[in-house]
């Protein structure tokens, strides 16, 4: 039989995800779940693909930033625009929501639903990634594509469940998840029904946060969009930690997973070994470890569990 | 070949969908639409099941209150809960927002997500419709049905997006119109992540609104949920107008359907002809008339277009 997850190595991890798969598709196992049930969710910054050495939706907002800064002269002067237009991570990581609020409501709001996403095609289609000089898409990891197509082989469907932006995701989501945008929950504006200039129907995006999906978030927004938990859920920190302990409370046989980033060679380490401290968006603490540990959550080390890590490897 | 849409007369309606599904599903076609974008949204009440005298879930509400009431003295002299108890439907299409809201918040809230699902789905097996002395859940139109199963089976996903609860309605729609509970969009209260006794993940459902699914809600939830309009919709008021009007909005073969309810032999009459004026929640009113005939939407009539009404007939 064909190796489903090739840019797997044996071991701990890949048998988990495998004996989980064996377990609710065989209708002789006595843990089978009907198809309509099999929903996995997987979170994308730092599961999906890199999230270092800043989230990619920052990197687009701060661009964004750059691009309309010369119509905001008051900009260069006040906070939290003056740090975000000098690339500060420093200031950045102090941020308080309502200052990354006032940011996304200058980058990302004031427009058509259809505005942004053209803009957001456009520039994901030439940004590139500061350490390998490619398309940010390309850094997707590809033993997490390999798990999804897996996981819809056998029937399951397969939801990117963000802390980043939905509409954000949406604009990519399916040329590179293959995963179409009614199955990307993420942090969401509100819309506004209005008609245009020909009195034809279109939502404007205000500067109105609706969804946060981040945290408790996670599978609050999973349940508003699915109605029931998931049977398979993938994280990489305390951001998702909720969605795992929603993931599993329903009792039988459920997969949570945390990718560990402990591979500096080949991606970057900043796990409970580099003595990460959690943040507000979250962190693959030591406290997580243990939690993953107590809860029999499997842990994929990047470094021992994935042959290779991007496609171009 | 089988007639798909067997309970329907020959006649304009009919022809419209059949042509709608050809044109956009035969690869032959110019308008062929891939079957990712095949997406149908329906409303629910007076669209696929009966809305009179009251909506079911009104019924539901009002049942809910008489079981609660002896924990209520004080509801026996204030209003909303007083004409709500005396299901007095006179007072109820006068009450403001706010008080639905107040209804809304002492019938389904104040529980976990689980205990509410339960609670519907025992009260949904026993109570019945006051005309037809059976349940609510056999008050489905047969012709819809059947275009749903006919859209399915052409390759589209079809959606119920009303202005009944989300949750209320997942609590049957697998069952009755076949559609799984995340392809169910209505409005919703909020939910609140937390930990029972036991340290187990739930979701409560505090008494606060976050999605009102009617109008331009409709619309903007559609966006929130799918991320594009729909190719086809079914409504059957102007509480659906800007549903359709976003579905249109794209140009190209699209189908906006407005059922008509001309039969009060078999069913009820409460279209332009009765003289209805709109209401909160909307109405067919003449002006939705005028609009649908203007913009090429089609007008399903009961009387001229449905062979029969229910599965029992």
């Amino acid at each position: 039989m064909a190796d489903s997850l090739p840019s797997w190595n044996d071991g701990p991890a890949k048998g988990a995800i495998t004996a989980f798969v064996n377990a609710t598709t065989d209708p002789n196992s006595k843990d089978f779940v009907r198809e309509e049930d099999r929903i996995a969710t997987f979170d994308q910054d730092g599961t999906l693909w890199v999230e270092h050495p800043m989230y990619t939706q920052l990197a687009f907002a701060l661009s964004r930033l750059a691009e309309l800064a010369p119509q905001h002269p008051e900009w260069k002067t006040s906070e939290p625009f003056k740090s975000a237009l000098a690339g500060d991570l420093a200031a950045f990581a102090k941020f308080t929501m309502a200052d990354l609020e006032t940011l996304v409501a200058a980058s990302h709001a004031g427009m058509t639903t259809d505005q942004f996403h053209a803009i957001v095609r456009d520039w994901i289609a030439k940004a590139t990634h500061p350490r390998w000089k490619r398309p940010y898409t390309d850094l997707v990891y590809q033993p997490m594509l390999e798990v999804m197509q897996y996981l819809r082989a056998n029937g399951f469907k397969t939801y990117i469940v963000t802390g980043g932006g939905q509409a954000f995701v949406r604009a990519y989501a399916e040329r590179v998840y293959a995963t179409p945008p009614e199955h990307v929950i993420g942090s969401s504006l509100e819309t506004t029904f209005a008609y245009d200039a020909d009195g034809k129907a279109v939502l404007m995006r205000p500067a109105k946060l609706l969804l946060y999906n981040d945290l408790a978030g996670k599978p609050e927004d999973i349940y508003l969009f699915l109605g029931r938990a998931p049977l398979a859920a993938f994280g990489n920190s305390t951001g998702d930690q909720q969605m795992l302990e929603y993931t599993q409370a329903p009792g039988g046989v459920r997969l949570m997973a945390l990718v560990l980033h402990d591979d500096p060679e080949r991606e970057y380490a900043y796990g409970p070994e580099a003595g990460q401290a959690d943040t507000k968006f979250g962190a693959f603490t030591q406290a997580l470890y243990d939690r993953a540990t107590s809860k029999g959550w499997v842990v994929v080390s990047m470094k021992r569990d994935w042959k290779r890590i991007f496609s171009f490897d």
